[in-house]
């Protein structure tokens, strides 16, 4: 089946072997978790514990990770608002496609503005698009600093760093929210283990 | 682990789970098989076929259609040879991405120009990179005509269509070609056949 696109002499192919038919092969249903927050708010850290808890389980699931994509796929972007708009967009079309193609897709980028955020959920199903929020104080961030970034970004040697000298947007209706307990972050296995029970909880660890 | 790239302040984030694990996950190998040739030529239907055939075999394949893409990660680009060159860079970025998941990418695009192409092989260890040629003649694709094209390319309202009034460089070292046989062309699962064998004779289609 083909079909004309109004505008461009576009067609769109349908392939005989769909979604669904992957997810049954991987026995799981493709979605994207979408890992937001500040520079040194562990949001590697989650994707990283999650994606060898999710392997562990047998599960298939792929780590798109921000700065990762600036070497590739987004290398011709820098830091403005326009190609961080476009940096956040080209990853939320990427995390379709792998989602679309059956695996857990786990985004991890600080993604600082809430519209871009919501324009990758728009891509989705909305219940395919799982929002995690690393909810940790600017501070601990800061101190934690395992780039060295924020050193850089308060001498002025970096412009328009996010929580510094450019907006972080918090998610207002995220999925989840990773946070300190008394003051004390949790570990690595207990935050992949907070969004493992989710996806275990809405299906998505199972066809069926 | 993480390493400071030269210019830009962007780490490499190393995940604990890699390309190896998922393909013993997958019992196959990932790699990228990009099929080129005119429009009309059979590319999609050979990207069906092959994805169909593969899928029966319980393997993971996914196929990134190149009218597809223009509907999304691609939709701010158009046919001028700037930005068919950055759909062809876009495409072969998410196909190496797509390979690195364990999957076997199909990627189906018309991708003319030969630099183009080879800039995506060299994205890939090179035998990772399974070009295919649909080698059938142009009045063959013309008289085909699936989309229309070529009439309104010879009637003046396309410009720039390949074959017409922009150029096609056929591959000078394609891993499989795929043409007619006294004037017959292969049927689709033949022409699936050759590229699963091509798979199965280099160990794609196993683990180890």
């Amino acid at each position: 089946m083909a079909s004309l696109s109004n505008s461009t002499n576009i067609f769109w192919q349908e392939c005989p072997v769909g979604k669904l038919d992957r997810q049954k092969l991987l026995n799981q249903k493709g979605c994207v978790v979408w890992i937001t927050g500040l520079s040194g708010s562990g949001k590697s850290t989650l994707a990283c514990s999650l994606s060898r808890e999710l392997h562990s389980r047998g599960k298939l699931a792929y780590v798109l990770d921000g700065d990762n994509l600036r070497h590739g796929l987004n290398k011709d972007l820098g830091f403005k608002p326009e190609d961080r708009t476009e940096n956040i967009r080209r990853t939320g079309e990427v995390a379709k496609l792998f989602a679309d193609a059956g695996l857990i897709c786990v985004a991890s980028l600080i993604s600082p503005y809430r519209k871009d955020r919501d324009t990758c959920r728009a891509m989705l199903p909305d219940k395919n698009f799982i929002e995690v929020f690393m909810n940790m104080p600017l501070d601990l961030c800061e101190a934690r600093d395992p780039k060295g970034l924020y050193r850089l970004a308060r001498a002025g040697k970096i412009k328009g760093f996010t929580g510094i000298d450019d907006p972080y947007e918090p998610p207002l209706n995220c999925e989840i929210e990773i946070q300190q307990t008394n003051g004390v972050c949790p570990a690595p296995t207990a935050m992949a283990g907070q969004v493992v029970s989710y996806l275990q909880e809405k299906g998505f660890l199972e066809y069926q």
